[in-house]
């Protein structure tokens, strides 16, 4: 029916008798039949689609990495399906696939054992391992379109098969996560732990100081590192390979790796700060044993009195509730937020290092590829309901062997 | 309460609280928990398993393909699984991945405000470019197994990363749709538009003319063509690169291409319609300047009285609903439904025009590949439900330079 | 959102919106209906995470194939998404989507008819062979971690596409099934057909004797074997390609084939017991026509009294459910089972015979690849809930050119 070709008398008439309906139907619902599989409590998935536009760059820039015009364009950056439910009370799974661009990858497939007395839970299968505050707030919440070189590749080791404890102390201040996980080398296995705490937490969550480290000892016989600049749809700009050459990989001979870093996330009201160090240490085959070096420090703030929502359990960030829904004319007018970042990897040390190229023959890190690199990115996002998301993102990006470029980029985000 | 002695206001109130309430009352259900994503409205998806079998090919056509005989089989030609709904009362989503045969794809992934005001629609992600009739018409819907050669890879450009406005005009008599898509070649950009009218719309859409124009302006660097003739699992018989070498590709090497159509579509009764006619036209390094052109006449009739749905608001063809569905024994017959189509595709224009092969050299276009060809098509489907179908196509084709081929395939489909 | 700030009619879009979600929902809540597409029944999954470790190997079996050390590690064995309805009340589908390590396939996808008249069931699209009592048990329900030699690669030949007919003779006592696949070159198809009954039946299933006899003539151009040892995250002991090179393939060219397989099964209370001994002939292109014998024996026992059910409409073996389950503290245990299987292979009348490797060149198999292989394997698992499975093997595999080597492994399961 429409309602302007109606009174408003009947358009009430019409939904109280929608709304009866349904509500004598949801009486005595208990004996009735499970809708599915009954063990399947949510179904559900996420879109982002992105449009990268180069907006300027070097030529010392483009002819490093060997290219006419760097990468840009448009890709579904992510999107995914999921379901996640119990098979008994204490027996949870989730199941996550992305089907973003070009590519199909298993993300979250783990089974979780809890609340089984006192025991902490358990989770084997394949999901994150536990380190970086950026890193464990899903990519639904992050605050910039791309997380930072800190996580992507550098401290963060993404989801990988294995099996983790995770615990609470004292009223959920303290949280400790350790996990055995495989390196994806033939049975080789890393040892991961995080421990995080929200020292402060008052106000329903609009005053909070979160602290947090974590420290992975890695098994592993070749390391690579290729990176974008803070921008998905663009050229690496650090690499261990030759940075010209984008098919040949070059992986540095290692004994084994150890990743360590420290976290530090505060909400003040409508401001909220997160900032992090991380550093990657190799135990070369050649003995040089380089380390790299990585920070960022990212500020926020909700122009419409929002809060960024902090979750105590996951020691992360959460879903931004708009105060005010945009839900069609003469709605609120949803959350705005403006946001800024400022990040730095420095990989020099590399440079030198004894290496494997991709046809196993030896070879050494170029140093053009391991420079110092610097991000600045400044961020709008839009946030009209809960489970959607438009991010507007500036990012300069300079690399300093090889020279510095800028981008504009946009993403169109819902969940559900 | 009655609405006339309240505010709307209060009245709103009300039903708020009445909702939140069943809500509520509802999540519990399940024990506790969420039955499932609530902002997801519908989950389905589509199986079609074709069987092709090559009856007859002249030897001069196996002889220029380089085989010893012509591929033929079966497949899993769509194999789908799709989520769709909203997240906000004017914003919709849809994302369905495709399992077909030895292959993963996405297919839909958008994001669709709506609804706001009398502004257009606007829909971004991964979706169709709105071009020709017979890809506008889901192929749940379409009349034989193969859309047209016109419709596959010659004006139609499939699914692509885009942005498009869609508008209706005086009563959906006038659709509009207009959209930027990214043409895949490093951010390079593609303009279309479709503009389609039921110019008669009656008796309940028994009786139906629509006509309608496409156009898109595509920026890209080259252009490759390689088609099956109106069967899917066979051999290509028109293609840019050498026929007879299944394994390189050759790319003509062009500064823009121009596609255009026209489509005409016709319901009267039990009988229906449709025709194309399609230009590339491709602005060629060389100079020359090749155009494609094509067309297709296609006509159907329902021997059990059945009208083929036109969607006024898509300006495409939907479900055909059996008026006597076959339900078991002593049920309806459903409904059964005799097609006809010949279709032409005449490239011979891009003989000799430059290219690159495969691994970057000069070349140039064969006039073997690019040889008129002609495909005359009858079909036979039973829809037993609405939500059913098998078809049976007998298809001749013939291509000038090469020689000509008879296949039957038979398709068995349930789309949920 | 506040009514007075906005139009009526978008309130009334606002809450139509709310209440068509809940319709819908509710629809599925009171049974006989679905909540979303209401041709979808059911929508579930299933999780499988291993983990192996090869504990000791000869050094003349890491020789023998070439490596320094036995393939081992953590794996997603399966990870699937499945959705199963019906159209029409005689025409049900499943799709099924593996989503395990490193790849997507397409499982089942199947369109159904049945229950027409007295006509057998057609099922057509994608879905196993009618083989082997082991292989036509699911995944979800099979006693050790891998299924045997016999069943992969050998007398099963896995999901096929095809069309079957099955039917049920004399109260379900005699199962018949035979059908028509495509064997996946050109268009060449296979024969197959199964005869099974459960020729005693008595004491709700706790009492069962299960015969079962397949044969399948297979049209093909080339057969080519690579058997893993009964453990799936490992190295191929058996092959026809140089077992030493695990890049090039090795293919048996082969005027038909022809497998044939006896089945026996057997529940007596707690415990359980099945065996099969199948064959596979080769008619080669060089007239030596070796044949491949198989066979394995299996029993296992439930330490907790439970009976292993056996499916008697599909002639294979069902779900577990604890007697006591173990949903939390002071609850029951759950089923605890163990299980042994001696299993054997010969394929040593494959050596020497003519074959073509990856480019296409003459050679022959070479007799370390074909040697007569044992494999023994124990097995402790634990059934907390009818739904979740933890899994324990042993297993020592035996290659009498190569040399031995064990291994432990252990599956958590969930599906839902």
């Amino acid at each position: 029916p429409q309602a302007g070709a109606q009174t408003q008398s009947d358009v009430y008439d019409y939904i109280d008798n929608r709304l009866t309906n349904l509500e004598s139907k949801l009486e005595g619902v208990e004996g009735g039949q499970e809708p599915w599989s009954s063990y399947v409590s949510e179904f559900g998935g996420r879109i982002m689609y992105d449009q990268t536009f180069a907006i300027d760059s070097d030529d010392s820039l483009k002819d490093g990495l060997g290219v006419d015009d760097l990468e840009e364009g448009a890709e579904l950056r992510r999107a995914r399906f999921f379901a996640e439910g119990a098979v008994a009370p204490w027996l949870a799974y989730k199941l996550q696939i992305d089907f973003g661009d070009g590519d199909v990858s298993t993300k979250d497939a783990y089974i979780k054992a809890h609340g089984l007395g006192g025991l902490p839970s358990v989770k084997v299968g394949h999901f994150k391992e536990p380190i970086s505050l950026e890193e464990q707030t899903s990519s639904k919440y992050i605050s910039l379109m791309s997380r930072t070189m800190l996580t992507d590749g550098v401290i963060s080791q993404g989801r990988n098969h294995g099996l983790m404890l995770t615990d609470h102390y004292g009223d959920d201040q303290v949280n400790v996560a350790l996990g055995v996980f495989d390196t994806g080398q033939n049975g080789k296995s890393a040892i991961t732990g995080r421990i995080t705490a929200p020292v402060v937490y008052s106000n329903g969550g609009r005053q909070v100081v979160h602290l947090g480290a974590s420290l992975s000892q890695r098994n592993v016989d070749t390391f690579e590192l290729g990176l974008e600049p803070e921008v998905h749809k663009t050229d690496d700009f650090v690499a261990t390979r030759d940075v010209s050459d984008s098919e040949t990989g070059v992986e540095i001979l290692v004994d084994d790796t150890q990743v360590s870093g420290v976290e530090l996330g505060a909400v003040l009201g409508p401001a909220h700060f997160q900032s992090e160090y991380g550093q990657l240490s190799l135990s070369t085959a050649d003995g040089t044993d380089p380390s790299v070096d990585t920070y960022y420090v990212q500020g926020g703030f909700f122009l419409t009195g929002e809060s960024r929502p902090y979750d105590k359990a996951d020691g992360g960030f959460g879903r931004v509730k708009p105060n005010r829904p945009f839900t069609g004319a003469n709605s609120g007018s949803g959350a705005w937020e403006l946001v800024a970042r400022y990040s730095v990897l420095d990989a020099e040390e590399m440079a030198g290092v004894s290496a494997i190229d991709g046809d196993g023959n030896s070879t050494s890190v170029a140093a053009a590829g391991v420079a110092e690199t610097n991000v600045t990115t400044f961020g709008l996002n839009w946030y009209p309901v809960a489970h959607a998301k438009w991010m507007l993102n500036y990012v300069n990006a300079d690399q300093d062997a090889l020279g510095s470029a800028s981008y504009v980029a946009t993403r169109f985000q819902v969940d559900f």
